[in-house]
């Protein structure tokens, strides 16, 4: 080991997923050696990062195993335990994003509240307990555990109180708290992502447009098209201020609903919808359309580094998923390659080392360009014809 | 490792230096697993493949153990025996670029009789064994080891003939033979980057200007300012037909001398310096400064998928590299970004996870924009600085 650089400090990673895989790729640039916590032997960060360890990151003493001369922790997930985040402060182990912000992710009554208190625009919520509860509040209505949902999961549209039974009952015996959610009749969703360092420096990368099916990420439009500049802007202040205030370092991820403004006559307004606070979906136009990739960026953040600059690279720029299909023998990754390739030269690809399950998330495509409806097509082509949407005749 | 990706192939790199290291991104991104022959723990690229193993390139058994399961070897240098790449061959393992190319690489006698044969546009050369064929060659002149010189190493300028005694006493210690090339007065090195799949598909890089000192590449501006349209567009027809009649797969970097052009008043052409058979320095800016780094396409030729855009993204892209100065404690790899960062939120910074020692190549920058000057004072300034050229006083 004598050859190695002996400068650079070492970061603890926790979670095993694409995201703390994406992270290795500027940790490789930046010199910085990554140490991962992965959920189980390869999984998709395993596969890419040599010092790797298998360990529940439930567990302190994984945690500390994990973290012991690291200068840092950062995660590829937000459910590592708020206590066990807060042992580990104590034994001097620097975490980014800190148990106190990170909390606002982990629980959405906790970060609703924080909304309130900073007098964000969010939609009407409440707490709720039981059907008497639900109706006060008023149907339709969203429901969600304040903990543990991901991806839809979690997330209940109640139109009638008959559909509050499920959500209640799911309260019930997991013990987590409720939340009533007014349904938002909105005309698109928005994401606001912002890279803060702990020095208080922040980024904000240009809000995009997001297309979510099901609660899944399923397209990323940067920037968003014809967003009113000034809403663009305030949304960008938002999530500096949602940032600064909650002390969050690293990547936050904001996500909004854009929806009718009441008070001004044909205008739009943004709402929050969910925070995130690591290298989020939404930003992964970003590897190859900004100027520093939120994952760059939330390692430089998580290091106390200066930023670099989020600037798009592009006019446009296009990130459709790979998702798995209902059939996942029709499904194609590596072997989708010498189509997608040979048919656009300029196709940016990132496949997170999984295999194909329906409906799991495998990879994304990124295109850009001048043209918006062009780079539309041709990442909405790659990523279908990974997917095995498009004629399957290629054996 | 249920949930891996069954259908990515496993690619195998021998060496383990910093364009193993680089190849991992692209890796990453593609989904495909990479399996590392390294010299010893902890070298460059061991840093950051998970899959990776300690052992001797020289070593057949160690060649047969790493590429066992992989579909495809490729290389971090060029220095495996051919031998060994014929023997793997016999066992089924494919190898790119294969021995027969790849020879044109390891033994500059070969490749000048190679550039002879096609016509290429070259210096005057010549084998020498003696004090008298080194006279009858002519002086000055510039004598070489045909294998094993990298870096300036294993090079001489001959001005007397008493500077050809170490040479040619190199030459009988070691057995190696000897080749003799007239020192040309150029105006300045180019480099012409070309990938070549194994199904025949190429593409050509913009041919960059490249600046040297003492053999060491120092700096690279892409693409090559003032060079004559016409001038560049045969230098990348000369490494598309090199790379097509050698039979190279995967990078082909072609080093050539610009040189003022006897037959044509004021005119200038161009002469083959050096070939390299695997990603290049005079290749690096194109990490952030084309469609597709030429990492990214060595391993898509690596495994015949089809290659990448070489287009640059940029007017202008300047690579400079991070040497060891001559004072290591002065310079500072992690400890200068700080300051680099800061100063310039674009700049794009390559650490190779190397201790710093004198002329030892640790890293580089890339800075892309469009003015020429301020690209190439920022990235000059950011290079002389983690050398610790620039005051040192951050402490």
């Amino acid at each position: 080991m004598s050859t190695t650089d002996p400068s650079a400090p070492r970061v603890a990673v926790i979670g095993g997923g694409q995201l703390a895989r994406m992270m290795a790729q500027p940790a490789i640039a930046l010199g910085v050696p990554l140490r991962l916590l992965a959920e189980a032997e390869g999984v998709s960060a395993d596969q890419v990062i040599a010092d790797s360890r298998v360990g529940d990151y439930r567990d302190l003493d994984d945690l500390r195993a994990v973290t012991e001369g690291c200068a840092v922790v950062t995660f590829d997930h937000e459910h590592v335990p708020t206590e066990h985040l807060r042992a580990l402060a104590a034994d001097g182990v620097v975490a980014h994003p800190g148990p106190e912000a990170l909390v606002h992710a982990q629980d959405k009554i906790v970060m609703r509240e924080a909304m309130s208190r900073l007098g964000a625009p969010q939609p009407r919520w409440a707490v709720v307990a039981d059907t008497a509860d639900v109706e006060a509040f008023g149907l339709p209505c969203v429901l969600k555990v304040s903990r543990g949902g991901y991806d839809g999961k979690g997330v209940w549209v109640v139109r009638e109180i008959a559909d509050a039974a499920e959500p209640l009952a799911v309260a019930e015996r997991t013990g987590v708290r409720l939340l009533a959610e007014e349904l938002v009749d909105f005309t698109r969703e928005l994401s606001a992502l912002v890279a803060r360092a702990p020095s208080g420096q922040a980024a904000a990368y240009p809000v995009v447009a997001t297309l979510q099916v099901d609660g899944v990420c399923r397209e990323v439009v940067a920037p968003a098209p014809d967003l009113d500049p000034a809403l663009a802007a305030s949304a960008q202040e938002l999530a500096l201020r949602i940032a600064g205030e909650l002390g969050v370092t690293g990547i936050l991820a904001v996500e909004l609903f854009e929806a009718p403004d009441p008070d001004v006559e044909g205008g739009t307004r943004v709402l929050v919808n969910e925070l995130a606070m690591r290298p989020h979906n939404t930003g992964h136009w970003t590897q190859d359309g900004a100027v520093t990739s939120q994952f760059e960026n939330h390692l430089r953040a998580a290091l106390d580094l200066p930023l670099g600059s989020p600037e798009p690279r592009a006019r446009w720029t296009v990130m459709v998923n790979i998702l798995g299909g209902e059939d996942e023998a029709v499904g194609r990754l590596y072997d989708g390659y010498p189509h997608a390739l040979a048919r656009d030269p300029r196709l940016r690809v990132h496949l997170y080392g999984k295999a194909l399950r329906p409906g799991r998330k495998v990879g994304h495509v990124n295109v850009y360009g001048d043209d918006l409806d062009d780079c539309l097509e041709r990442a909405r082509h790659a990523a279908a014809w990974f997917r095995g949407d498009l004629g399957n005749e290629s054996e």
